[in-house]
C-alpha cells in the first residue's frame, strides 16, 4: 500500500511514475514538523534494520551513521564521509513492520539513522516542500519491490555491456587503446569494452575527439568493433567556453545555458577550464543537450559514461577572486593577524563550494530556480537527456548509458557506477553493501571500479575485487592518472585474471537472465540475504554476502592474506570453485557456518539447495557467447528458467523469452 | 641465534643493549645490494608469513604492501597509508624456517612486502650504513623472544597506569578537569588518570602552566589526587621562542638547540608558534631536557605523554617564505601560465616537509648530523630523555611515560599510543592488529585513542571499542577539539559504559599479572594466534582474535550493527560473557568456529581449556583494587600464577612477587 503526503509546494522531479492520490493527515508512523524547515522522527526498536538509500556509505543496514544526501565529487570515501555521489532518498524500516519511506525532495536532505541518538532516525531538510511516499507491505522485500513498481522500471543496458570493460584515466592516444585491446586478445583475456576517458577529446570538448590521435574516429570505432570491442567514451556536464565550438556557440545562443542572478551564463571551471552548464531540468535544454550524443552515436558510438555531473565545479571566477583576495590580504598583512591558513582555508573552499551552487539558475516551467534548491538532479537530468535522444536517435537498440551522479528516476535512463572509490580492501566490502542497496532504489546496471580507482592497487587485491566483480553487471576495471598501471597484463601471471573473466563471460546467460528478471518484474538483481531468509536471525545480519537472483549466493573474500573466509550458509547449499585449469570443485555444505578455501585464483559461488544454473563454454566477448547448448550446474532434478534475448531489444518482455532448462 | 651484519659505517642507535660480535659474509637468507645505497632482497614462499613493523598499517601479516618507515605525524590512517608516527625496523618471515632481521638505521628506510611483486621481500634504503641482526629460531615466537632479549626490556608503568585515563583535546580550564571527574564519580566510572593535552599549558610552553586557571598548581595536582585521579600532562618536542622563558632562554645559551647550517638556531611553528627542537640525540641535551619535566613532577605529576615528536612541522620561515613567493608569482601572472594550484602544492607541501629536515643539525660525539639522516630517532630520544631523567628524579617509584613517535630502543623508555585515529569501525581493527606488532618491538605498554581521535564517534562504536580497550594495556578514551563530545557521560544510559570500564578494573589483576610476566620475561602480552597454535592452518590466519597472556583470548566486535560475530577456537576454550547487571555467563565451547552474541553493553573473553584466571571485585580507581580475595573463573582445579607488586618498585622480579591461585 502506497501512501503520499504532500508538505507545502513540491519541486516536480519525475522519480514516480504512477499516480498516486494525496493522503490527508498524518502519516502511519513518525512525528513531523514543518516550522523550521521540514523534520521526521521515529523512534527505533532495538531490532529495527533500515535498509535503503542506495548509493551510500557504510552498511546494508543503514543504522548508526548520519547521511546527508547531496551529490558530491568526494574522492576519498573513508568511513565518515556523509555525501556521495548521489541522492537516493528511500529507506525502508523493517521489524514488526515493515514501512517504506521515499522522501521526494530535489536538494540536500539529512538521513540520521540512530547517529545522534542511538534510537532514533531523524530525516530533516531545509524546506517543508517535498512529497512523502510511505509504503507498507509484509516485508522489507515486498515494500522494496512495491517502491519499484512506483518509481517505474529500471534501465536495460546492451548485452555487451554485461562482458568485460577494460578502462584507464590516462588512454590518450589511438596507440593506448589498441596495446589494450591488443593486450587482452593476445592473453585470451575477454574483453567488450574499452573506456575512454577525458583524454579522447580535443580539449575536454564534449562530442568532440582530439582528430590529431583520431583523424578518421569512425574507422577507428569500426576498427575496434571488428577485433569485438565496444569504445565507449565520457561525457562530462560542463561544456568548454571558446569560440567557434558548436555546443557552446549554440547553447549560449540559445539561452541553454544555467544563468547568473544577472541573466548573464554562470561559469564553472572543470576539466576543460572554464564552461557553461546546460540547463536540463529544461525540457528543451535536455533534448537539444541529448541530440548532441548523435555525433558519436553516428560515428558508431554505442556507450557512454556521463561524469562530472553532481556538478563538480573546480572552481568559479567568483571563488578565484576570492582565493586571489585572501592572498592579496594574507601578503600585505604585516600585523601577523592573518595566518597562511586564512588563504589555504579559502583554496580548500574553491571547490563544489555551497556559495556557487547559489550563484546559479534553472529555468524551469517559465520560473527561475536557483541550483541549489534543485542540486540533486542535475546528474539525473543531464543522464535523462542522453537516454530520451538517445532513445530516439537508436530506437532499435539499447545504447550503454550510466552516470556518476543519480537521484530516483535516473534509474530509467542509464545505470550507475559507484565513482572514484580507492584500491582499499575496504571498498570491497563498500562495493558489496552498496549493490543491493542500489539496487532497492532502482539501479540494477551497477559496479564499482574493480582494483581501486585512486592511490595503487596490488595484484592480490585486484584478484579478489575481480572475483566480486564477476557478479556485477558492470564489470570494469578502472583506475587513476598517476597510480599503478592496473591493467591485468601489467601483473605476473596474467593467465589467472584471463581465468577469473572468462568465470564471467560463463556466467552470463545467468547474469543477463537474472538481472533481466530483476528489470521486468521490478525485482532485484542483489539481494541481502535477510531478503530471502527473513526468519533466520543470522542470516539477517550478514553483510559481506549477497544473492544474487533466485539460485545463486557470493560470499567474496575481501581480507587480504586470507586463503579463504567464513561463510554463513542459512540452508544447505552448493559450493561450487571455478579453478585455473577449467574445472570445477562442487561441493555439499549443510546450514551453518564454514571456513572455505578460495585460492587467489579461483571465483567461488553458492547455489541453493534444489536449484541449478546455465553455464555456458568459455569465450571473449559476449557475441561470441554461445547458448546452445548450455551446461547446467546445481542439483540434480533442477530446472532452471533461462530468460534470452537478442541483446538489444527496447520493448522486451519476460513472455516468449524463456526455456526452461533441467539439470541432468 | 643472532648474527650481526655491518655495512658500511652504521650511525649508533643504541636499540640493542646486548653485545653481538659481527659475523663476516653474506646473511643466511636474502640478496644484499650496497652500490645504490642499500637493499636486501628475498623471495617469499607462498606460505610465509611476515610479522613485525610494530606500529604499522595493515595486517598482523604485514605482506601485500609497502611500509615506508619515516615517523611522520600523519593523521587520516586510511589503508594506503604508508608512514605513521613510529619507525619499528623489525620483521619475522615465518614458513619453513623462521628468521627475524631487524635493520637498524636511523631513517627512512622502506619494506616492500610483496607489494610491487607479489612474491618478493625488498629492504631498500638511501644510505649503505646499517647494522642488520638476523635472528633464526625454532618459530616466530622463538625468534621474537630471542629479539625482545636482544634489545633489552621493557618500560614498565606504575599500576595506577592500568587503570581507566579520559582524555580530550580542548579540556582547558580548572573546571573542565574538575567536571570530568565530578561526572565520573557521580556516575561511578571508574578513573584513574585526567590527561592534560595543550591547553593546559600557558601559550603551549612546555613545563608550564597556565596560572590564571592554575595559579596553585601543585594544589590542584594533590585535589585530583585525593579524589583518586593523576593528572597526565602532554609535553611537546618544540620549545617556544619568547624571551625570558626559562626553557628557550637556557637552551639557547647552552647551544643546546638544533641548529641551521650556518649555526644559528633552526626555527620550526608548532602549536605555540616558532619553536626551537632540543637536541635530543646529544647526551647531554637529553639530560638537560629530561631535567626540566621536574617542573611537573615537583608539582606532584607522576605521568607524561610526549607529543609532536616525529618531529611534527607545521612550517619553516623558510618553507613559508617560498609559499608567499608562490603567492606573488601566482598574482603576478598575467599569462595565465600559473593556476591556483602552485599555491595550494606550496601550502600542502608546507607541513613536516623533507626539505625542512634538511634544514637542521644535531651534534653527535662532535660531528655536525644533518636530521633527515638520523630522522627517526627523534621522538626515541626526547622519551629516552625523559626516562633518563625521571629515574633519577624518582628513583623509587615508576612514572608514566609514553610517546608519539619512536624508534626501537625507546621501549625502555615509555609506551606509545597509536597516535591521531580516527572514529572508524576499521581503526578498532587497525588497533587490534598492531598491538601484537608492537609488543614484539618490545612496546608493550600501548593502546589507541579508543573512540577515535578524529571525527564523530557514535555511542555504539565506543562502547564496541572500549570492550577491546578493556584488555590493552594503555587504556584512554581521547578525541579532538571539535569533533563530537565523547566522554561517557555525554551518551545516552552511562551505566553501559560504567559496565564496561568496571569489567576493566576486575580483570587489572590478571591484565598487570601478565603485562609483569612479558615485561619481566621479554614475553608478549598479546600474541597473535599462531603464536600459541602454530599447527593450525586456520588460527595461523586470524587477524581479529588476540590472545592474552597464556590464558585468554579476545574476538572483539568491530562491525556495526552486529549483534556478535564469529569468532574461531583452535581449542575448547570457556566463553565468557560480564553482563550488564554483574553476572556473567559462562559456556564451554569446543574447538572449531561459533557465531557468538554480544550486546552492546557486555564484555566477552575466552579462557584456554584448563586455565583459569583471577577476577577482583569492581573498584573506581586502582588504588582501591582489592586482590584479597580475588575470585578465580575458568577451568575448575587448574591454578594461574599471579604476579603482583606494589605498582611502584623500579627493580621488581617475577620471584618473590607471585602467588598460585587454584579455582575450586
Amino acid at each position: 500500500m502506497v501512501q503520499l503526503y504532500v508538505f507545502g509546494h513540491p519541486f516536480e522531479t519525475d522519480a514516480v511514475v504512477q499516480s498516486v492520490s494525496e493522503t490527508a493527515g498524518n502519516p502511519p508512523i513518525g512525528t513531523i514538523a514543518t516550522t523550521h524547515g521540514f523534520s521526521f522522527t521515529h523512534t527505533l526498536e532495538a531490532q529495527d534494520v533500515v535498509y535503503g538509500l542506495g548509493e551510500a556509505n557504510r552498511g546494508i543496514n543503514k543504522r548508526g551513521f548520519r547521511y546527508v544526501n547531496h551529490c558530491s565529487d568526494t574522492p576519498s570515501h573513508t568511513e565518515d564521509l556523509s555525501s556521495l555521489y548521489a541522492a537516493h532518498n528511500f529507506i525502508v524500516l523493517s521489524g514488526t513492520n515493515h514501512i517504506g519511506l521515499f522522501f521526494d525532495y530535489p536538494t540536500t536532505i539529512t538521513f540520521d539513522i540512530g547517529y545522534t541518538q542511538q534510537d532514533t532516525l531523524s530525516v530533516t531538510c531545509d524546506s517543508a516542500n517535498l512529497k512523502l511516499y510511505v509504503i507498507q507491505g509484509a516485508s522489507a522485500y515486498d515494500v522494496v519491490k512495491e517502491f519499484r513498481s512506483l518509481i517505474g522500471p529500471s534501465y536495460i543496458p546492451p548485452k555487451f555491456a554485461f562482458g568485460f570493460g577494460q578502462s584507464r584515466w590516462g588512454y590518450k592516444t589511438r596507440k593506448d587503446f589498441e596495446r589494450v585491446v591488443q593486450e587482452h586478445r593476445k592473453h585470451h583475456i575477454p574483453l567488450d569494452m574499452v573506456y575512454m576517458d577525458i583524454d579522447y577529446m580535443e580539449d575536454y570538448k564534449d562530442f568532440t575527439v582530439n582528430s590529431e590521435e583520431f583523424p578518421d574516429f569512425p574507422a577507428f570505432v569500426q576498427e575496434m568493433r571488428e577485433q569485438g570491442v565496444h569504445l565507449v567514451p565520457i561525457i562530462d556536464a560542463g561544456v568548454k567556453i571558446e569560440k567557434g565550438y558548436p555546443v557552446y556557440e549554440e547553447g549560449v545562443q540559445k539561452g541553454y545555458f544555467c544563468k547568473r542572478e544577472d541573466g548573464s551564463d554562470f561559469e564553472a571551471a572543470v576539466w576543460p577550464g572554464l564552461t557553461h552548464f546546460p540547463d536540463v531540468l529544461n525540457p528543451e535544454v535536455r533534448q537539444w543537450f541529448g541530440n548532441w550524443y548523435r555525433v558519436l552515436v553516428d560515428a558508431g558510438i554505442d556507450g557512454f559514461w556521463n561524469d562530472m555531473n553532481e556538478p563538480a565545479i573546480f572552481y568559479s571566477p567568483e571563488g578565484l577572486a576570492q582565493v586571489k583576495t585572501s592572498m592579496e590580504r594574507y601578503l600585505a598583512d604585516s600585523t601577523g593577524a592573518l595566518s597562511h591558513h586564512s588563504v589555504l582555508d579559502a583554496l580548500n573552499r574553491l571547490s563544489n563550494s555551497s556559495e556557487d551552487y547559489q550563484r546559479f539558475y534553472h529555468k524551469v516551467q517559465g520560473e527561475w530556480v536557483r541550483h541549489d534548491r534543485v542540486h540533486n538532479l542535475f546528474g539525473y537530468n543531464m543522464t535523462r537527456a542522453a537516454g530520451e535522444a538517445l532513445a530516439q536517435l537508436a530506437p532499435d537498440r539499447r545504447i550503454l548509458l550510466f552516470s556518476r551522479s543519480s537521484y530516483i528516476g535516473m534509474h530509467r535512463y542509464g545505470g550507475v557506477w559507484t565513482g572514484d572509490n580507492m584500491s582499499w580492501w575496504s571498498h570491497i566490502l563498500l562495493n558489496i553493501k552498496m549493490m543491493p542497496s542500489l539496487n532497492m532504489c532502482g539501479f540494477l546496471y551497477c559496479g564499482a571500479d574493480l582494483g581501486g580507482f585512486g592511490c595503487n592497487t596490488t595484484r592480490d587485491l585486484l584478484l579478489r575485487w575481480l572475483a566480486f566483480g564477476v557478479f556485477t553487471p558492470l564489470m570494469r576495471n578502472h583506475s587513476a592518472l598517476g597510480t599503478r598501471e592496473q591493467e591485468f597484463y601489467q601483473f605476473e601471471n596474467p593467465q589467472d585474471f584471463r581465468h577469473i573473466i572468462s568465470v564471467r563471460y560463463r556466467l552470463i546467460p545467468y547474469l543477463y537472465s537474472e538481472f533481466m528478471k530483476a528489470a521486468l518484474g521490478n525485482d532485484l538483481y542483489f539481494k541481502p540475504l535477510s531478503f530471502l531468509y527473513p526468519n533466520d536471525p543470522l542470516a539477517c545480519e550478514v553483510e559481506d554476502q549477497l544473492m544474487i537472483g533466485n539460485e545463486v549466493m557470493v560470499a567474496p573474500v575481501y581480507q587480504q592474506n586470507a586463503t579463504g573466509r567464513y561463510v554463513y550458509l542459512p540452508e544447505e547449499m552448493l559450493f561450487v570453485k571455478f579453478c585455473p585449469d577449467g574445472t570445477l570443485t562442487q561441493t555439499v555444505l549443510p546450514a551453518g557456518v564454514h571456513h572455505v578455501s578460495v585460492a587467489l585464483n579461483e571465483v567461488p559461488l553458492f547455489i541453493r539447495q534444489g536449484h541449478t544454473i546455465p553455464l555456458a563454454q568459455p569465450c571473449e566477448t559476449v557475441a561470441d557467447l554461445s547458448t546452445q547448448p548450455l551446461e547446467c550446474i546445481g542439483y540434480s532434478g533442477a530446472t532452471y528458467t533461462l530468460y534470452d534475448d537478442d541483446g538489444m531489444c527496447r520493448s522486451c518482455t519476460l513472455e516468449g523469452h524463456t526455456t526452461i532448462l533441467i539439470k541432468e
